[in-house]
């Protein structure tokens, strides 16, 4: 049993977080709110999605599984404005999704998730902690792109920094003072495939805060939260070896 | 004889209202205006426009038939501003459309007219007629596109209603409050191609008012006014077969 | 030795210039400014572009040669916002340029200047000279090309006129009264590559006052000021040969 009433907006940034990983999730839906898990095709990038109830107006839900395309959701949602109200039910009988926004009613039908297993987010120990606004490193990362596929992420004792490239070459570099907050006992250096790393900017919106971890040779992990403060948000991406 | 002067937006208008049907056409021009009969290559969807004379600022003409590409027509005007003036007369000397915009003067070559016979537009009598905003209506047929090429409409006493798909499946239910009017005998329900309706939307604006006329397995007329009044416009569709 | 800090905007519309004609140019860097002097690849279009010094909020600079790759050097401006300061330095030690914008740093590799001969503009005699917006410039081009490939340039005593096609026909003829000023001692008239020129336009912004140059089946010179006065430029392009 299923039902959540809330503006588009909210179910547009859903999908928006999600779909920049995979098109095809399950939906852990409870009474304490929304927990999507899930990676890309290749195993290399997750996402953790935890939203709570307060982000709707109603939300009434018994524990319910259900598989999703993202794609098939997008195209309904992104018919309605930001401000519309809109329903979202799961039907038993038909075993459909429903969508209303104004006199719209989208069925659609979901994926079997007896072929979705749970996924098992890796408990990781991250030595640095680095706090800084989505708009900054979203031009790192876009600056780095301009020179090669890959970006060096480095947290010291005193600065972060965010480099690609070496004829043609790209440093960004974050004194404690630039950041939002800074916590690093070792000093921490990974590569990561920029490919991954702009596709997750592209689920971050201006003006959002994250908080990235990093370690040696290591998984990032990016969190931030979005709707409100009601969803949090958390993508993980696989460290590339470097080849030297 | 003929000549027309008036804001470039009057002949964008015309230009797009049409080309969404096809793009070379006859202009029957008389003195009480233009007249506008066209039909798509593949004899499936009809246009029918009228402009009264007070659309323009200067409106002199005898009757007159223009063979006019409209994709040549919309290469110059586009390059106007909305609220430039514009001059359209026809050179009998040189056979040719001489359309001015400030002191850009473009010489059109014209189509053989003798080769494009009236068009009669077949009389229809039709048991609904449903009035609603262009932008209600527009809702659901991008709504259907996401499910299936095509949609029925159905017309009862008291709702009027756009559907779509079977599995994966959008309706879209007006209320007879929830239109500007609803005229109904008999359950009315015809099956159309979205290609066809969806490019006709393109000649609609939003805000403007439909008149919606249908049947039973029968042609849908779709009819608004435009141009502040000064012209009148009917989209005509024939039904597709239902498979079954 | 060479260093200027400025607005990125300023770098932007260097890049933005220069690159419609050609990607690869050698900077002559003087303590009197910037000079750029290029041909596109087939040696039918130039131009040449002097930047004071006062166009820099800081400029420190020895006679230099660098050979930039103008894409290169846009991939990273187009990261910053206009009213970014921007500051491009040689760094001699390993030969690259380094551009910074905020904290984030460009390294950039040169192009071996020694394989760039300095080219020598012509020097021409115009016998008529005619200033005007480049809007009303850039509205004729557009619509030349909606008919021909070619465009003809003609300048007489009280006139100036752009024309272009034969039976499809485009003319844009301005009075003397119509532009900001009109010198012609003798008819001069010239047909162009409306691809050329139309190129040529993207370098221009609206609003910026054009001086064209022409003669009698001779070169056009289009001469503009840009960056508040602080920057001169010129495009040169060569006549085409009337095919009759």
């Amino acid at each position: 049993m299923f039902e959540a009433k809330g503006k588009v907006e909210i179910f547009k940034r859903i999908v928006e977080v999600v779909s920049v990983i995979v098109n095809e999730v399950k939906f852990n839906i409870k009474d304490d709110g929304f927990h999507i898990k899930a990676v890309d095709p290749a195993h290399v990038a997750m996402v953790e999605l935890n939203i709570a109830p307060q982000a709707f107006n109603e939300y009434n839900a018994e524990d319910t599984e259900l598989g999703v395309d993202l794609d098939k959701m997008e195209s309904i949602i992104r018919l309605g404005k930001g401000n519309d109200e809109m329903d979202a039910t799961y039907d038993e009988d038909s075993e459909r999704l429903v969508i209303r926004i104004g006199n719209l009613v989208r069925k659609m039908t979901l994926l079997d998730v007896s072929t979705m297993p749970d996924l098992k987010i890796p408990n990781l120990q991250f030595p640095a902690k680095v706090e800084l606004l989505a708009d900054d490193f979203l031009l790192g990362i876009r600056a780095a792109q301009s020179v090669s596929d890959y970006v060096v992420l480095t947290a010291e004792k005193d600065s972060f920094e965010l480099s690609a490239g070496t004829q043609e070459e790209i440093n960004q570099k974050f004194s404690k003072e630039q950041l939002l907050s800074l916590e690093c006992k070792d000093k921490s250096r990974s590569l990561f495939s920029l490919d991954y790393l702009s596709s997750m900017m592209k689920g971050i919106r201006s003006g959002e805060k994250l908080a990235i971890f990093i370690g040696n040779d290591y998984p990032v992990r990016i969190e931030f939260e979005t709707l409100d403060g009601n969803a949090s948000v958390a993508y993980l991406l696989a460290p590339r070896t470097e080849i030297e």
